[in-house]
């Protein structure tokens, strides 16, 4: 792992809150398909493991936190790649992975709530 | 429909967001299961109706907008219903619904990215 501070700055809020508006069919399948890959307890934890640490995190580092064997490690992480949350980059033995927040905000800000909700009932 | 007007209050920031802190197993399945309530295109859809309505919706408001049958709509929403996501109430012929904005804003705020994150790589 080297050294070098990289400042990861995003789009901020970029799609509009199902709370404000319904969803488009295509942006509906683009955002379901981010949620499938947060939709397994091993793939979340496998996300927040990588988006908490501050830095970008050895796989070796991430295997010991599983019951499970180190394939089925490395398929749930190529899930979270093809999903656009993590990016990875193999040096020497091991892959390193980090954490792609502009996808995280993305359905972030899709979920997020207005602080009070009028509902009309 | 009735006229009454209900403000829903909610609880805000109600958890640790994944880029902070990892999360622990009970956690991530709890928020695994509402991510798979999220992952299919139909179901993410119908949220975003419910959600975005402003109002209670009718059953009968929500079928128009697919092409699949009432009895999938109805396993849909269940789904959605189990998750904690929305809530129904039959009166006479049809089932309203109206969302669950606690539930929603919890997975917001589990996926929200600090502004700028200092990634050391």
């Amino acid at each position: 792992m080297s050294k070098q501070d990289v400042s990861i700055s995003r789009s901020g809020g970029c799609c509009t809150p199902i709370s404000v508006a319904a969803l488009d069919e295509a942006t509906a399948s683009e955002g379901a398909a981010v949620f499938k890959a947060l939709s397994d307890p091993i793939r979340l934890r496998l996300m927040s493991i990588i988006a908490s640490a501050g830095a970008e995190v050895c796989v070796c580092d991430i295997t010991p936190h599983f019951n499970v064997s180190g394939p089925t490690i490395s398929h749930h992480l190529r899930v979270l790649r093809e999903a656009g949350l993590v990016d990875c980059e193999r040096r020497g033995t091991w892959v390193y992975y980090w954490p792609l927040p502009d996808r995280q905000q993305w359905i972030s800000t899709l979920l997020s709530v207005p602080e009070t909700t009028a509902l009309a009932r």
